[in-house]
């Protein structure tokens, strides 16, 4: 069945991954941590238990940079029976602040992409993590003028992106979002009658991934860069 | 002079400490970090270092709890010249722990003044802080029902209140601004042509002080308590 885009008025874009790198950031940040633990384990076993630890943590710290420092900091305190040093907790401190001072990486093609979509459709940012971080990002990265509203969401669930439409005063079946994540920015707003265009990113959080089975029968495109984005609205 | 606040046709409320208790519980988790630290330094001076690496860390993690936890984990190692214990810094992700869970303390008279404020006037929150803490405190509160918009905010400055009237389509002369931080809920109003009346709680951040000087000729009135500034404005 083809699918009819012609009552879009609004696109949404996530950003990490989506405009920018990031995730490759964190995976980066995770082998790091692992090299300054690897007295006490296996890489594989220090990445294990910390994904466990950020899953743990995830209700009270939310998204973002911060959270994962802290859960990095508890858990090289339990991986090592505290015992790891003063410096390899100042040198996990040192990985965050390094994460939060990178530069913006735009993905390829995503300006020349925003200019064209830009011409036709009002653009908004949706994105989660946190706040500070997000807005920093988006100053660096030079795509402000591009878009009418930026919202930093602390999930993306349905009810989450219910009230940022309704926020807006944006008829689901008018928004279109445009992410990387399957689970974060398409299935929640097939479900609450918007649209989604998926484009993966070459590294998905773990916490991210859904099972195949979640996403059978659900009407979205899955395209391989911004620019083809612009071909299948065209 | 006398201050007219017949154009007044939005407020905006401040939450930390106008709505809710939360300086006092950063004074109480400040204590609780100098006891942990006592066998090194003076509580005096700890406070001071500790007041001094979160101004420093400031600008890269922004307001919030997660961030102090981060800034008293560094001053820990810090202060201790890289000898404190694990355990120690587990006891200070604890204490951040317990800030995140604490359960929302309503200030004397808030939701009486909330109700009464709700029939004449629209209300929202305009908030500094982590995203996700925020949410979780006004959801916590019960008060979510008598505001029409809650914007949590990376900063209050004057640029942050420009941009929040302009996307609520608010003139500023019609906007009234409630809140305990002369610094943060007063003076940047104040400067952009909208209303302010201060609502001081009984501690306040050393960052949020201002001078004297820096309110001289400004026109807004201090009242004591929610309850008050409905006397006022009627």
């Amino acid at each position: 069945m083809e699918i009819e885009y012609s009552k879009i008025k609004v696109i949404g874009f996530d950003a990490d991954d989506t405009l920018w790198v990031n995730e490759t950031y964190f995976r980066d940040a995770e082998q790091e941590f692992a090299k300054y633990l690897s007295h006490y384990e296996t890489p594989n076993k220090i990445d294990q238990e910390l994904y466990k630890m950020e899953i743990k943590n995830l209700p009270l710290y939310g998204y973002g940079i911060k959270g994962f420092m802290l859960s990095m900091v508890e858990m090289a305190i339990e991986l090592s029976n505290n015992n790891v040093s003063n410096h390899t907790i100042s040198k996990i401190l040192e990985i965050g602040k390094n994460m939060l001072n990178k530069p913006v990486e735009l993905l390829d093609g995503v300006e020349d992409a925003l200019i064209e979509l830009s011409k036709k459709y009002r653009l908004i940012v949706a994105t989660k993590g946190d706040l500070l971080d997000q807005e920093r990002k988006l100053e660096k990265s030079g795509l402000l003028k591009y878009f009418h509203h930026i919202e930093v969401l602390s999930d993306k669930k349905e009810d989450n992106y219910k009230r940022l439409l309704q926020h807006l005063d944006i008829k689901p079946d008018s928004f279109l979002m445009i992410g990387n994540s399957l689970k974060s920015d398409v299935l929640p707003l097939i479900n609450i009658g918007a649209q989604a265009i998926h484009v993966p990113f070459h590294t998905t959080w773990a916490y991210e991934q859904v099972e195949y089975k979640q996403t059978e029968n659900k009407h979205y495109k899955t395209v391989e860069s911004l620019k083809k984005v612009i071909e299948v609205l065209s």
